[in-house]
């Protein structure tokens, strides 16, 4: 089985300049994803940020779902939203996979920038079948810092459809990687 | 050339109870299966409503992006959101592509159960280097109304990962099925 978790950052993210920003939580990622995430069989989603408030407001979008009347409401909306954890850093999802998994977890670094040195999706489709833990890490705002892709055991290729055009939005993209690493083939 | 168009249906789509309502529109689904369908160089996106006041908060959402403050702040938005446009009904989708192509779109049914006689995804990809336009229609809320389902050319099989919970969202849905269909291989 495929050992796949997923990280979201809300840090280190670059803004539309390319300054090194926290971004905001988007309610519609941790569904999304965690839908996503839950339909591939992804082990855990971390959502990762280090500001007080929005923890706050993640706890409690998490809790409506899982405890709340949304877990009433939507039994399945329960299930996926159950596999997200909050942590800081991606330092901290790194340290609670390797206490999971006994071994620290391969870091993917994904972004719409070509690198030259990037790996391919059924490059990658294949080493996850070697049962050792992936973090595949997706940046919002406008895509993750350099420094930090750069600092990656693997930076996945870009997303590209038949056009040049690849804005596609992180939880679009979350949910075409899932498929290409993990869908029935 | 792949000729195909989307439509995303906010009726005739059941609500939980399998009661045929129509839904209200959502952002989010507006810039997600936009910024996807320019990606992998879907001809148009219609979004289907009745509803005035949807219709008319739709048309504020669509011209603050492509006319409005949006458009200078995020052009490449702008270049998706161009795609949309706002019809009454399904039937209206067909009459305008007809227009356009100068033959009726082969209609494209979506489900996230399993029909008997469904089409699968490479059957599809390979029906699409026809040239003939195919509409490729979604639906919002728990999913298009069956009586839609079965009068259409074609139900597409539904999005399965490796486990047996299914519950993507319809933006996610898009996005995989877009690439399925239309992304390099």
């Amino acid at each position: 089985m495929p050992n796949l978790y997923v990280a979201l950052a809300h840090y280190p993210v670059v803004n539309k300049n390319g300054d090194t920003i926290t971004s905001a939580i988007t309610n519609l990622d941790l569904h999304d994803i965690a839908r996503a995430a839950k339909t591939y069989g992804v082990k855990g989603f971390y959502v990762v940020t280090p500001l007080d408030d929005q923890k706050e407001m993640t706890r409690r979008i998490i809790s409506h779902w899982t405890q709340g009347a949304g877990a009433t409401y939507n039994p399945v909306r329960r299930q996926a939203l159950e596999l997200i954890q909050l942590k800081d850093t991606i330092e901290d999802v790194r340290k609670q996979i390797e206490k999971i998994e006994g071994t620290p977890p391969q870091l993917v670094a994904t972004c719409a920038r070509r690198y030259p040195d990037s790996i391919g999706y059924i490059a990658l489709r294949n080493l996850l079948g070697n049962g050792c833990p992936y973090l595949l890490t997706l940046g919002t705002a406008w895509g993750l810092a350099g420094e930090f892709i750069n600092s990656a055991d693997y930076i996945l290729e870009p997303i590209f459809g038949e056009t040049q055009y690849n804005h596609l939005s992180v939880r679009s993209a979350a949910a075409i990687i899932f498929d290409r690493l993990l869908g029935s083939r």
